[in-house]
């Protein structure tokens, strides 16, 4: 009874984000948490490297992710980051099976819920409402993805940092400076500057 | 029984198109047809208007569309281009109601299969396949739209007129120079020397 009680916390968080989406039966959840495997991440592990194929999905239990990549000229960018409760994929490289050109890696001692391509299609296929989840997550990802884009090429690093502390309250103090400013698009004494400014 | 065929022979392309996705069954064909209507445009009409918010979904079955925007400097910008059984929408603003900003414009007289946001949860509603059409679809423009970004960024002019020719083999006779010079980021008598340094 009580490695089920366990069990079942596990995948709580993961059942609230599936609702937010689709309903799901009992049943159903039994088939879900089958086809998510819990992961125990150490800080600075690598859920994907650069290079690799993107081969699973992740739901971040506990923990946080950083998504950075290296330029050809040696320097690193941070792309995104992904606390609990969301979930982290390189998503294109995860559907056409290409080589991903983004790391991604845990900031913290990470739990993540990890499902494999071949799951997924198990859960799109059992689950009565999994195509619409698969449709819904798709459609989310899209449109962040494009804002994502449009902000690295169109917003200033003061706008950047604000969208960062708005989209991400919490993180300020668990993300090194230095991590922000690369994602503002700045060096870190130019992100102090910034957030001098701020009102 | 003419306007009936008449009737089948307009949505023939489209039903060969969704084929690719899912299997529909007769009573499901129909549905699909009742909710695309045809739509005649002449050369230069717009399909969608930047700083509008993108209502609609395309299906064209006969035609072709260039994407494009204006930048803040006056400059137009030649995004992408779309053809004969291919689906046309502005993704992102139709997902999200944002305002759109690209245009995309009719090269040549047109005939586009229309379908709104409300009649697109009905098809996602009514066909038994229909939300895995749309996750389908949706990973479909979220690889397509990944690879377009960072081929704007990445890519040398050269390899953008190499991909133009690659994707779309029937379009350098239908298309003006210049148009194909503005996608591949370059003035027109570059990519005349492109050209002629092709193999």
């Amino acid at each position: 009874m009580e490695d089920q009680g366990k069990q079942s916390a596990t995948y709580d968080r993961l059942m609230q984000s599936i609702a937010l989406f689709i309903r799901t039966n009992d049943e159903e959840k039994k088939i879900i948490s089958t086809l998510f495997m819990p992961k125990q991440y150490c800080k600075n592990d690598y859920f994907l490297r650069q290079g690799d194929v993107c081969r699973r999905v992740g739901f971040i239990n506990q923990g946080l992710v950083r998504y950075h990549a290296i330029k050809d000229s040696g320097e690193e960018l941070t792309l995104d980051f992904g606390k609990e409760g969301e979930f982290t994929c390189n998503y294109e490289s995860f559907l056409d099976h290409s080589i991903s050109a983004v790391n991604i890696q845990c900031l913290e001692p990470s739990e993540i819920l990890v499902i494999s391509y071949e799951n997924l299609q198990l859960l799109y296929e059992k689950v009565a409402q999994g195509q619409k989840f698969g449709r819904l997550i798709c459609e989310q990802l899209y449109v962040h993805a494009m804002k994502k884009v449009r902000s690295f090429y169109v917003d200033e690093p003061a706008q950047r940092y604000l969208q960062f502390i708005t989209h991400y309250p919490s993180l300020q103090q668990r993300v090194p400076q230095y991590h922000i400013a690369s994602f503002v698009g700045v060096k870190p004494p130019s992100l102090s500057r910034i957030r001098k400014r701020l009102p």
